[in-house]
């Protein structure tokens, strides 16, 4: 039996849920899985994605309470602006839908943890997309730590980079992720993602101490030629997000956990450098890199180094391997989504399936950032679980 | 007039004061200094001192008793295990001599506290030696800072490596080193000298947090033959002293700071990587990198790459300059000793000597280093100024 998708948020123009989801799905053969309806803020809107998508088979609607009254669904995908995240899981799950949500599942953790609550007493299957738990690089890396092919871990470092949320600001920059208020921004969005990462392979923080800081409270406006060079617009846009974000602790497995991940804009020595996460053992280490801070936008590299018995360093090991860091990943999640819809679990247990994030794996990161935020005004420890 | 020196701690085997002070000091030409008496722990250790450091015009002690009240010196220089500074020290201010000391100062904070009080009352010209303060690329990242070349300084980041106070120990590391009492650890040594470097070149702390962990309580002594191989003499020796050190914090300046530096066996990935510091402007970036964590030992080079008023990145500028970075940084040291010696200032003001390290500025560092202890105890910033 096919599962009846329905998709806020796909458009006829640039959308996530066309760059990432659409293709993820199309990548899956024999797939479970059948788009029955779009929903757009009109009419018009749904029909023009449903022709430039070429889901013929489609229905169309102006809104979600359209699409839940007489949409053929049974699990509808939110893949729209933060701030509206709450409004369509919630009216999803009413309607008792299954629900795909893009992480950050809310605006703050009061709208995820009510989301979570709901879906809990909905007895819904719901899943929320930390596709970095589908990075082969990511699950070596996993794998390689479970098997103490590095020994005990010791310590791990993730320093990311990116130029956005920066002294610059992109003219195409969607102004609405430098506000605060949205809930959309370095913190939620990228060090939400790189933060799930880290748990996946390595397990929870013990406690951490945070340093979230917003350095440039307004940012000059860029506009970028086709050779890539940028001249100022003259404009300015107020930015009251964090640009600089610091983490420390100690994680439940003993390992000491440095992070640091900053919107500034890069320089030649830190060109194409997303981030670098070292995870270092006694008996060798690990390194993941990427050139983008979003492990769902470019592949993630993996190399390990191994230290024999006698302290020794071993040749590097190359264990990278091509792969399609946005719609591969996607296929991976959907594949699993279709396990968990299968399976008799709601909220499945984590175990069972650690590479897929429900509401609840949503709650647990949404946590684990407002401590990061709590421990920067306390300037103390802070835990989360 | 020269100044004459007495070394407490030159020997006639290995010795720092051998490998860095005394070839430092026989850089200097037009020297003002004289080394005129040697104390070793027996007279025969200070005689075969004489002859195979070739100063035929020393007199000769076996203990500092018969330096003070004997020898022609003024300055007293103290080169030897850290436990033994605070009884050379005390014992040549009392006498009245001036002093240099190698770093850190004091076995802990109360040793420098009150050998610097001393001092004061004495009105003894006393200098510690934290040479990165010397290195010419530290230097210039301070002189680019401060001449805005990379506008406002959002963040700093420096991640340093070591093997020593690791899982493995080399039979012939001093085993005093792992030993927590003698406080002569890689906090106290290393993690030292590099904040003092960052406190030199981008200022104090405004608060930190600090995590201080003991991984490995107990090491692997290994053997390495003449092809550098490693093998284990089958030897355990134990290690209460910290591995790994983590601090974030604020800077005084409003540049967040992110610091881990770390006593694990280096793998390949890692191989030739004593240190990397990166300093993070609106302006452009400034990353200084050393293939020793210790910048005393090796040269430490500098990169910078500026950006421009539109947010473009402009190629990167490599500022480094060949050094010798044992002896030269000990002749610049010296030279600006001499400076003081001359001066009218005791304890120079540090907008004069910013660069030459006195035991108040010791006692600064050993407060910042207690600070990072009690943080990691209590899991609170904590201030040092």
């Amino acid at each position: 039996m096919s599962t009846k998708l329905g998709f806020v948020g796909l458009s006829a123009g640039y959308s996530w849920a066309g760059k990432a989801h659409l293709p993820g799905l199309r990548l899956i053969e024999d797939s479970p899985y059948k788009i029955t309806a779009i929903v757009n803020s009109t009419l018009e809107a749904a029909e023009a994605s449903k022709k430039k998508n070429k889901l013929q088979d489609a229905q169309t609607f102006g809104s979600i309470q359209d699409l839940l009254s007489q949409g053929d669904v049974d699990t509808v995908v939110v893949s729209v602006k933060v701030p509206h995240h709450f409004e369509y899981v919630h009216a999803a799950l009413e309607a008792g839908k299954d629900v795909v949500c893009e992480w950050p599942l809310g605006n703050g953790i009061q709208e995820a943890e009510e989301l979570s609550n709901l879906a809990k007493s909905k007895n819904a299957k719901a899943g929320v997309v930390l596709q970095a738990r589908k990075a082969p690089s990511i699950i070596k890396a996993k794998e390689l730590v479970e098997s103490g092919a590095i020994g005990e871990v010791v310590s791990t470092n993730f320093t990311g980079y990116t130029d956005k949320w920066s002294q610059y600001t992109d003219e195409h920059f969607p102004e609405y992720l430098n506000q605060r208020k949205n809930g959309a921004n370095l913190l939620a969005i990228p060090v939400g993602h790189d933060l799930d990462a880290l748990a996946f392979v390595l397990g929870e923080f013990e406690f951490l101490n945070g340093i979230v800081k917003t350095h440039f409270k307004e940012t000059q406006v860029t506009h970028t030629d086709e050779h890539g060079k940028k001249t100022l617009t003259g404009k300015q846009t107020p930015k009251d997000t964090p640009d600089q974000v610091l983490v420390q602790g100690l994680l439940q497995s003993g390992t000491v956990a440095s992070i640091r991940i900053e919107g500034l804009q890069s320089s030649e020595l830190n060109k194409e450098k997303g981030f670098r996460w070292e995870i270092r053992g006694s008996k060798g280490e690990i390194v993941l890199t990427s050139k983008s801070l979003y492990s769902e936008l470019e592949e993630v590299f993996i190399q390990i180094a191994k230290i024999d018995d006698n302290g020794n360093a071993l040749p590097v090991e190359d264990l990278s391997v091509e792969y399609d860091p946005v719609a591969g990943n996607m296929k991976t999640y959907y594949q699993d989504y279709a396990e968990i819809k299968s399976s008799q679990y709601a909220q499945p247990q984590l175990n069972k399936f650690a590479g897929f994030t429900t509401f609840d794996d949503a709650v647990i990161r949404h946590r684990q950032l407002e401590a990061i935020l709590r421990s920067s005004k306390s300037g103390r420890r802070e835990t989360y679980i």
